[in-house]
């Protein structure tokens, strides 16, 4: 076989996927898995979204099929330019400022592409998503790491950011409410960030997919802090749950948009028609506003469960009540110390033994290792205190 | 506003996007248009596969939304394979040898991306379908051009092959059934470029749309040749006709998969959910063995009636009768010189002046200017007498 180009395997299949994996085999097997592991939404879009679709499906026309401009649809634009408005975002130019991508994935991958080279240093925190990581050694570019932790409600020392910012910096990564973490980044330290950023003159690349799973709070709008040095990545997957249907969008400069709609046009050609037909009915009509308070009323209740249940049964475990988003991150270095694991030695036992699944701290960065990230959406609440009880029974029998 | 990386230039909004901006400027002034340019199927999928979608609408569950593995599910993975086998293709492993992308065209961007790096060189057809050229650029490799021309109905040279090949050579595109000339690869070609690759180690990328739209004679499975050195890319956007919806896959040797796979995670992290269960449903309920022979009869039709009419109202212009796919490339020189027009300007005035929307040749390959693509699947066989009737008109009242 030729040869294969060796900057890909700075890439890796998603760490979930290992999860997924172990997942898979247990469903094979027949076993009941308490699924705490995944960021996958629990409650499909309205009824009225799908009754759309299937109207669609009745039309004797290539309309629902066809190809679409590269950054979507001009109406779903303008439907996305006037909902961004009304969440209290910025004014944005549906036209040029503004493209509808393929999932979030591939907004974060062609912002990254568009502004990163070879050589390149980019801040990113730890922990984070861990998609960045990769995308930004694939590039050729130095991950930075800027330390966050529960001691702080995961918010940043801007004091350590000074000292991280050379002359090689790039870019800036700020994921707010924050995946894996919930925390929202603190409206004076966004401020801060951007000084630095128009200072430097470099980029803060601001992912935004939970900016509507909010509890307590409200989202921080960096691009109106500063829109020339904000390209904003945000995804439909979350609200209103349509992970697999791959459709987000990506906000900021027009020069920047035009960047990533060059790369676009390759990696996708066009966002899925199919799913933004249905987005721009969500949107047009007014869904959401039906459709998410109820879905965050049921998160909620699974977060305070699941929060409720960590204090009583976990209690030298520390962790952020998140605020948003649908995780918890937990610090779990007594419990780990005891049992003399690491944490992924831990997650893999407790899946394997007590069908628990959890996902690893040092997914999300070399300094998380000793936190353990908990998904509170995805299983009921009776659920949720059940699968805390199997940890803490798994402790008990191992320590 | 800070740097943008300058490589991203090398990239080109698809050229028919060009066109696509005078038609909708067109459409926006009330005209009609003759669309002769858009490699777009006309006929949408089979009522089957779109009750399957209805249907799958009214589930009260994520099953239609969520996430799916990046190399789509095993379930619709083992059904291409079927299928592959039952067409006369290779007999391919769906766990390791075969990826669903989110479309052809990032099964094309992440090939390339896997195999071709700064300094290589990368064989590809003059004329070849658009986005080849484009891409090799933004990856720092050089496209070296493999001339194929209507005297040899578009099968290029060997001997000139032998030229071209160089120790940097890294990779040869070819296109088959082709776009834009409609050729199929003779297989005396394929063999011999297989035996070119094998000696020298490099890959052949064999890109394969339009592997079901053959009006006479059959697919050349450059795979069965050689298995180690090929990576094949298809595309399910012309066969049952869902562009808009981006799916399409890649099969080769397992390693490249996986090392594509990678590279996938980031740009579309899974191909749609929506479109892997209703393609499913079309491969297993065997829906095709109904739809594509009315779709094949139609296209047939339509082209046989574009044929006729270039011979009898524009008999100095040469093209082959193509054989599969949606397009005719006409060399159209003696005209463009009575006309003193460059192609690109006779596209332009045409589609002005006559409404009768064309792709110049230049779009293809640096030798091809005096070429112009007609798309044939479109419009219906009087439309298309028509528009070519508008073509002589335009060229007797202009020459």
């Amino acid at each position: 076989m030729p040869r294969i180009v060796e900057s890909v395997y700075n890439l890796i299949i998603s760490p979930t996927r290992r999860i997924d994996r172990i997942i898979e085999a247990a469903k094979r097997s027949g076993r009941d898995l308490y699924l705490l592991s995944t960021g996958q939404p629990s409650i499909p879009p309205p009824r009225e979204f799908r009754e759309y679709v299937a109207e669609l499906m009745k039309l004797e026309s290539m309309a629902p099929y066809k190809y679409t401009p590269t950054e979507g649809y001009y109406s779903l634009r303008e439907a996305i330019a006037e909902d961004l408005e009304r969440l209290g975002g910025p004014k944005v130019d549906p036209e040029k400022e503004l493209t509808v991508t393929a999932g979030g994935a591939e907004g974060l991958f062609t912002a990254l592409m568009a502004t990163v080279r070879r050589g390149d240093e980019v801040i990113i925190f730890d922990p984070t998503y861990f998609d960045y990581e990769p995308m930004v050694k694939f590039l050729g570019a130095k991950p930075v790491y800027w330390r966050a932790t529960v001691e702080t409600g995961f918010q940043p020392s801007l004091d350590e950011l000074s000292d991280l910012v050379s002359e090689k910096t790039r870019a800036i990564v700020i994921v707010s409410p924050d995946n894996p973490t919930g925390r929202i980044i603190d409206e004076e330290i966004a401020r801060a960030v951007v000084d630095i950023a128009v200072e430097r003159d470099i980029w803060i690349l601001y992912d935004e997919p939970y900016k509507t799973i909010i509890y307590e709070g409200s989202h921080v709008w960096v691009s109106k802090l500063d829109w020339e040095h904000t390209i904003s990545m945000a995804s439909f997957s979350k609200d209103p749950g349509i992970p697999g249907w791959r459709l987000g969008y990506v906000y900021g400069p027009s020069d920047v948009i035009h960047a990533i709609n060059l790369i676009r046009t390759y990696t996708s050609y066009n966002p899925p028609t199919i799913a933004q037909l249905a987005i721009e009915h969500y949107l047009r009509n007014r869904l959401r506003e039906k459709h998410l308070p109820m879905v965050l009323s049921e998160y909620r209740s699974r977060r305070d469960a699941m929060y409720r249940a960590i204090e009583e049964l976990l209690p030298e475990a520390r962790t952020l009540k998140p605020p948003a988003g649908m995780f918890m991150f937990v610090e779990f270095s007594p419990y780990l110390r005891k049992l003399r694991m690491s944490g992924e030695e831990f997650v893999e036992a407790l899946g394997l033994e007590k069908n628990v699944m959890l996902i690893p701290g040092s997914f999300f960065g070399p300094a998380s290792r000793n936190y353990i990230r908990f998904s509170f959406v995805t299983e009921t609440p009776g659920r949720i205190r059940r699968a805390i009880e199997l940890i803490r029974e798994f402790i008990d029998e191992k320590a």
